[in-house]
C-alpha cells in the first residue's frame, strides 16, 4: 500500500550497470589514474595538493604562492579567476578578476611551470584555456548543468567535478558519466561539503561529507578529491579536515593558501597563511607515508 | 573565539537592501502580478494553476489535457519538451521529445489558446520559443546556472524559477536578483521540495517546505508557486500538499496530470489522472474561496 | 557489491504487519477517535484546537486564557509546568512553574471546566495528575524514553506524543507501538518541526515537516496534530502554517497564545496576541468548513 | 522586519560563559583526562579503542573477545546488555541479554580484568553495576533524559555520553553540563553519525559528523569519541572512518567486533571480524603514532 517505486537516490546492483557504467569499479584494483606530464593523480602512491589563494588577485599574489609551493617541491596551483556569484552585485567580497586572472594564471605556469587546476563556468572560455589551464574545475553549481559537462569533456583536458551541496552520489555519478560518455577519462571528483542539519552555525558552513569519501572510492574508479575550505569556511578546522580526508582514502586534497589572508580578496576565513600551510603539509606527510603515499 | 562571519545563509534586514534590491518587499501590500494576456498570477484574486503531463508526448496527449482543462475552465498548460536527466542514458524513464514536443505545445497553444508553461534548458533555444511559450520556467538543476538565467532574462517572457532542493532561500533571492537585474519584472519563484532527513523512504522524495512558502511571501513581492508533484512523487499525497501549498499563501499550483497515469512516459507515479484532478480541483476551489481567491 | 540490507528507515507493507501491528490503518475508515468527555478528537468533524501559553505563570495568567478560549466556545487548554532545559541553568528563558503550575492547572479545570493538556517529563508526577490532566503531551526528548512510555501508558490517560525532531516517521511509530502495546488506545501523534538544512537561519527554527501529517494519516489510524508555533518559532507564520497543517488533513493544532506575548516568561517569539489569535481562529473555521469540519 | 532573536543552535563566546561555564575550554591546553587504574582517556598521548560485540551475548562469547583484545595488548570492550529497541517486539534483530548480559561482563571484568563500557537505560540500574561497569554509555535516544543524566552523574562513575543523531552541538554540550553540574567531572562525549540528506541509502545510515569531533575539540576539553560502526552501519568502511576519526582529533575509538559477524545476534552488517580488526588496530597505530599518540 505504502511503497513506491520512484527513481530513488540509493545506487544498486543493478544502477551499477545500467546508469553507471563507466564510472563504476569493475573490480578491486581498478583505479583512473590521471597522468599530468608524468604527475600521476589517483596513482596508489600519490595525494595530490591543489593550494593557491580562492582568487588570481595579481601577478605578485600568484608569483608569491608560486615560490611558496616551489620552495616546499609542490607543484599544482589551485587559484580562481571566475567566482560564482551568489548575488549579481560586485563588492569586496565578490570580486572576480576574470580574463585578467587567467593572464596570471598563464604567467605562473610559464615562468614556474606551475601546473593549474581552476574554475571555468562559461563553454565560451574553453577554447581560450588550453595554454593556461592543466585540469578544469567544475564547481559545484555547474554540476548538474549538462549542456556545459559535454563542452567541458569535449576538450579533452583532465577535469575535477565538485559535487554539488544538495546532491546525492547518485546524482555526482550521474554527472560524472555525462563527462566519461563523451570519452574523456581523465576525470576526478571532490567533496566539497553538504547541506544538513545544524551546518548554518558557528561550527561550519557546509559539512564535509567524509563518508562520501569512503563510499566513492568503493563504488568509483575515479580519483576523489576533498576540499575542507570550502565546506568548513574555517581556517582553524582546515588542517584536521584535510588529514581526516586522507585518511579517510581521498587521493588529493585542495585548500586556499594566501600570504596574508586577513586581506585576501575574498573568502579570507578560511584561507591558511604560509606558516599554517606548512604545518599542515609536516602532518599530511606524515599520514600519507603511513598509508605509504607521497605528497605530490 | 568560536565566532565565524562567513557569508551565511541567513537573511538580514541589511541583505534585504544589498543583496535582495530588487525582489524585497518595500511594504506590506508591495506584490507583483504577472499579466498574461488579462490573466493575473499573483493577483490577490487568483490561484494559478498549471497542470499537464510531466512530457509532452504526443498531438494526441496535448489535445486530451487541453480539452480536460478547457472543460474545468482552466487554460495554462504545463508540459516539458526538454527533461534533465540524471544520467545521459535514454531509457523509458528518461524520454524527451525535445524539438517534437514544442511542436505538440505549438499546436494546442494555436488551436485551444492554451497559455503554456515549459522547461527551457540551453540557451540556443530561446530565440524558438516566442510563438510557443508563455511562461519559461526554469528547472531546479539550473538555479545557479547565472549566464542562463540572464539570458533567459533577456527574453523578457515571464519566467518561473524553481528552487534547487539543495538552495537555501537566501541562494533563490539571489538568482531571482540576476533576473530581475536584467529589467524582467515578471518572475515568479517555485518551491518544489527539498533534501532533508528522511526524505529518502517510503514516505516521500523530496520534502516540500511550505514554511518556505510562508517565509518568501514575507520577504519577497514576487508571487510563490507550490509544485507538489515533483517533491512528494506519490500521486496519493499531490491534493493534500496542494490544498496545503494555498492555505500557506502559495500563489499558484504546478501539477501533472495524464489521461492514463500508468502509461506515461515519464514520472507516473506522482501523476494524477482526470478523476483525481477534478477532485483536487473541486477541494482546492473551496479553499481559494476561504481566502477570498478564484482559481485560474 | 554495495547494497546493505541495514533495518532502514523505510516503511515497508512488510513492516505494517511485524513492527507496526497496532498503529497501521487497517482499512480507509480505520480511525482512531479519542473520546474526551463527549468531545471528540480524530472524528472526521473536528479539527481540535488546543491553545494557552507556553508556560503556565500564574492564576491570573490561566484565568485570562481560559476566559478567551470560553468566549470563542474552545475548552482545550495547552500550558506547560515542566519544561524541557537545553542547559541545566534557570535564566529568564528557561522558567518553570512545576508544582506550582499543576495547581494554576487544576484550578482553571475546575472552575472554568477548561480541559487540560500538558507535558509530563517524569514518571514520578504521574500519579499526581489524575485530577488535573485530561491528556498527557511526551516532548519530543522522551519520544524515544521507552520505559517512560510504558510508564505514561499505564496511566490510562489519553496521551499526545511528540515527534522528536531528528526522529524519522518509523522512529515515532515504534514509540507509538509501546504505548499501545500496553493496552492504551487514546494515543494522538504530534509533527513538531523537524532538523533540516536551512531552518537555523533567520526563516525558521525547525521545518515544519507538513509532508509528514499527509504520510501518518495514511499509513496509522491515529489522529495527528501540528505545532506550528515550537516549528517556525515565528508568531508572524503560524497563522499561515496552522491553516496549512489543517488542509493537508491534520485533526488539530496545538498553538501558544498569551494576553502580552512581549511579557511572556518564556518562548515569547512564537506566542499570539489575543487578536492575533481571533484571526487564526477565524480563517480555521473557514478552513474546516471547506472540509466538512468544526473546530472544537 | 525578519529577523528573530530565538534560542538558536549556533554557539556563541557569550553562551561559552553562561551557557556551558563547564564544558569549555579555558585555554589551549585545557584538556580533562579520565584515569581508570592508570589508563588515562583524553590525554594527549592516547587514543583509547572501545572493541568489542554489539550484544554480549554468552561466556564464551565474551571470553573470546576478551582474548582477542588482550592478545593485542587491549584491555577496553565494549558490550550491550540493554539495547533501545525501536520497537516493543523482540525479534532476532533485537535480542537483549539484560542482566543476564550484566554477568558476562562482570565475569571477564574479574578473570580478564578488562575494563567495561555498557550502556544502562533506566536508573533502576545503575546501583547494581559498582563492580561490573568502568564507564556508563549513555545512548543517542536518552541525551535529552535530564533526570536520567542526573541520576547517572550521580554514581560518580566515569561516563560517555552519546550524540543524538538529530541534536546539534549546542543540545549535546547542554546535555553535558547536567552530568558535570553534578560535579561528576569524569566525562567524555561520542559522535556516532547525524540524520543528513542522502544518508538513508546504499551509502549509509547516518552521516558521521567528523566536523563535529574537530569542533568539541576547539570548543570543549572533554575527551571525545568517535563510533564510526553505528554511523555507517557498514563493516567495510569502519576502518577508513576509524582512521579519519583520529586523524581529525578523536580521543577514542568505539567499534564493534565478533568472532563471527555473519552469526553475530545483532548488528552484523557493521561489526568487524577478528582479522578486519586487527588489520584496523594496524593502521590505526600507524596514524597514531604519526600524532605522537598510542593506542590503548
Amino acid at each position: 500500500m505504502i511503497e513506491n517505486k520512484f527513481p530513488g537516490k540509493d545506487i544498486t546492483s543493478e544502477d551499477l550497470k545500467t546508469k553507471f557504467p563507466l564510472c563504476n569499479k569493475k573490480n578491486k584494483n581498478h583505479k583512473t589514474v590521471i597522468n599530468i606530464d608524468g604527475l600521476k593523480i589517483g596513482a596508489n602512491k600519490n595525494i595530490v595538493l591543489f593550494a593557491g589563494p580562492n582568487m588570481v588577485e595579481s601577478y605578485k599574489l600568484m608569483t608569491s604562492v608560486s615560490k611558496e609551493l616551489l620552495k616546499n617541491k609542490l607543484i599544482f596551483v589551485r587559484g580562481g579567476a571566475f567566482k560564482p556569484l551568489t548575488f549579481p552585485y560586485r563588492s569586496k567580497h565578490y570580486y572576480e578578476t576574470r580574463e585578467k586572472g587567467l593572464e596570471f594564471l598563464a604567467y605562473i605556469r610559464k615562468k614556474y611551470k606551475c601546473k593549474i587546476i581552476t574554475e571555468i563556468m562559461e563553454s565560451k572560455y574553453l577554447d581560450k584555456i588550453g595554454d593556461i589551464v592543466d585540469i578544469i574545475q567544475i564547481g559545484a553549481r555547474n554540476m548538474q548543468n549538462y549542456p556545459f559537462l559535454i563542452d567541458v569533456a569535449k576538450t579533452n583536458k583532465p577535469i575535477m567535478l565538485k559535487r554539488h551541496f544538495g546532491a546525492s552520489l547518485r546524482d555526482l555519478l550521474g554527472a560524472a558519466e555525462y563527462i566519461l560518455n563523451e570519452g574523456n577519462k581523465n576525470l576526478m571528483l571532490c567533496e566539497r561539503g553538504i547541506v544538513a542539519p545544524h551546518t548554518h552555525s558557528a561550527v561550519s558552513r557546509y559539512l564535509l561529507d567524509i563518508t562520501a569519501i569512503v563510499a566513492l572510492k568503493e563504488i568509483t574508479h575515479l580519483p576523489v578529491i576533498s576540499d575542507p575550505s570550502h565546506a568548513c569556511f574555517n581556517s582553524r578546522w582546515v588542517k584536521s579536515l584535510s588529514l581526516a580526508s586522507t585518511a579517510a582514502g581521498a587521493d588529493g586534497i585542495m585548500i586556499e593558501i594566501h600570504p596574508d589572508p586577513k586581506n585576501a580578496k575574498v573568502d579570507n576565513l578560511q584561507t591558511l597563511n604560509y606558516k599554517q600551510f606548512r604545518d599542515l603539509l609536516k602532518s599530511l606527510k606524515k599520514i600519507a607515508k603511513t598509508l605509504n603515499k607521497n605528497v605530490i
